[in-house]
């Protein structure tokens, strides 16, 4: 079985609460920026990898997961397109959540969408009550997403706007910003599926190298992408004058950035015991699949 | 041993993130608003409960809890007083979170408190692995501050700002906005403690009476108060056409239903089965401070 963005969307969509009562109108901006759109890369992951280690499939184990992770990455794009911050109005070709429903109401829909992962993939917790697996799951979905994650990644990514940045600088940036929402991806397939720990560390590393080459590929996608493709306009980088290690370098040493990680990550998945093999081939297409990528 | 409010806050403090890094900045940002004051009402309740129960204190177990509860607080705050939400540039007789940051900041600092909240309380898991009723109050503490709680009580009170309210949504808002985290902190207290049941149910019923007269309260006080010792402008509602129990059945009434609601607490809480008659004491006097307070 090989998994399409579809197969995982009817995975997610299952968990995302019902636009009724007197929080309809929050309920219904959630969901409008959940279902619109993207790679749904970060719970393809995760379950690819909980699908290489598990020997029996438990959905109601790890789908709470998978969603949960998504709403995460969901409310950051919410909270990251406000005008405060990099104030954008199109998105995968929509209008974006404050352009929509109003900054307030954008807001809110963030806040309700993070704090709905955690209420979401508490569900798990009913699945397998006392398990120390699972907890050790909700402890990544609390840590790589927050301020020694991702937000750490865009305060200094904001506080630096505009400025120059060194390369320690960017470093922190794609391993805050972008890789911290895959190494959670990675983490949790493997505490759910079953990995012990060494295996688990190595997801790490793993994950690390994916998202590098993820967030330079982006970077990439600014100077040289199809605005129709992306969905979204390009040279943004440029008109914000941020640093990246594209503008930094220039184009062909990103691209081979992102090819050596992209080679180093696929390395590692041979590398990984794994009693799925399908599984782990459908990995490292993803992988191979992120250099060649032109949204 | 009777709490003061600084004998919380010395529990609350070990929990802040260290200020430096590159995140040093929004770092600065959530530790200032937690520092910035306040009554600590709902970790004080949330102690207060679970001493009624424990028969051996516990803090890596609760206190952890104790600080999450009070960041989930202080986030709600940040981003009420955005200029998108409510607009406030003094609280607590001190610049905004946004006022002193600037609203990128304040933005990520209530991201980074909410999603620090989860972080903190997983610390609990290491304490206590394994164990379901920390499971359980993880749950509640993912639930009451979402959607079907607190943010769900903000959302109709943002989309129905100027209008005129019903009852019934009177009471949604105050259930939900104000009432949702004292639910939170009794049931979690309770939960830890090793409450049964018929506790936990009863401790729900009586957090909602409480969060009830709270929330009154503060609307007549929005009447009434002292700007001074409240630390916030006064007449805000009216200002922003705001109807709530005060504006909508007056003075006298709120102040009776103020009344009411602590009194009915109160006979609740005496039936409670409880190891711990001091704890029992100061909560009731807690709850009796409440319909006194000036602030």
């Amino acid at each position: 079985m090989k998994y399409s963005t579809k197969d995982i969307e009817n995975i997610l969509y299952k968990y995302l609460p019902i636009e009724e009562g007197y929080q309809r109108a929050v309920i219904e901006a959630m969901n409008y920026s959940f279902r619109a759109g993207g790679k749904r890369l970060r719970p393809m992951i995760m379950k690819l990898v909980y699908d290489m280690f598990a020997i029996e499939e438990k959905l109601d184990l790890i789908g709470p997961f998978m969603a949960a992770l998504e709403m995460i990455h969901t409310y950051s794009l919410i909270h990251d397109d406000l005008p405060a911050l990099d104030n954008d109005l199109v998105r995968r070709g929509l209008p974006t959540c404050h352009a929509k429903y109003g900054e307030d109401m954008a807001i809110l829909a963030g806040d309700g969408l993070l704090n709905f992962a955690f209420e979401t993939a508490s569900k798990a917790f009913l699945a397998c009550p006392g398990n120390v697996a699972v907890e050790k799951a909700f402890v990544s979905l609390a840590k790589r997403p927050g301020i020694y994650g991702m937000i750490g990644g865009q305060v200094l990514d904001v506080a630096m706007s505009g400025k120059p940045l060194d390369d320690e600088q960017i470093d922190f940036i794609n391993i805050n910003k972008t890789a911290a929402l895959i190494v959670c991806a990675m983490e949790i397939g493997g505490l759910l599926g079953g990995a012990d720990e060494t295996d688990c560390e190595n997801l790490g590393h793993i994950a690390k190298c994916v998202g590098l080459a993820f967030q330079v590929q982006d970077d990439i996608l600014d100077i040289i992408g199809d605005e129709e493709k992306l969905g979204k306009p390009v040279k943004s980088d440029e008109k914000n004058a941020k640093y990246n290690y594209a503008t930094v370098h220039g184009l062909e040493e990103a691209k081979c950035y992102v090819m050596e990680m992209s080679r180093k990550a696929i390395m590692m998945i041979k590398d990984i015991k794994a009693s799925n093999e399908d599984a782990r081939q459908q990995l490292m297409e993803l992988v191979n699949s992120l250099i060649n990528r032109e949204f």
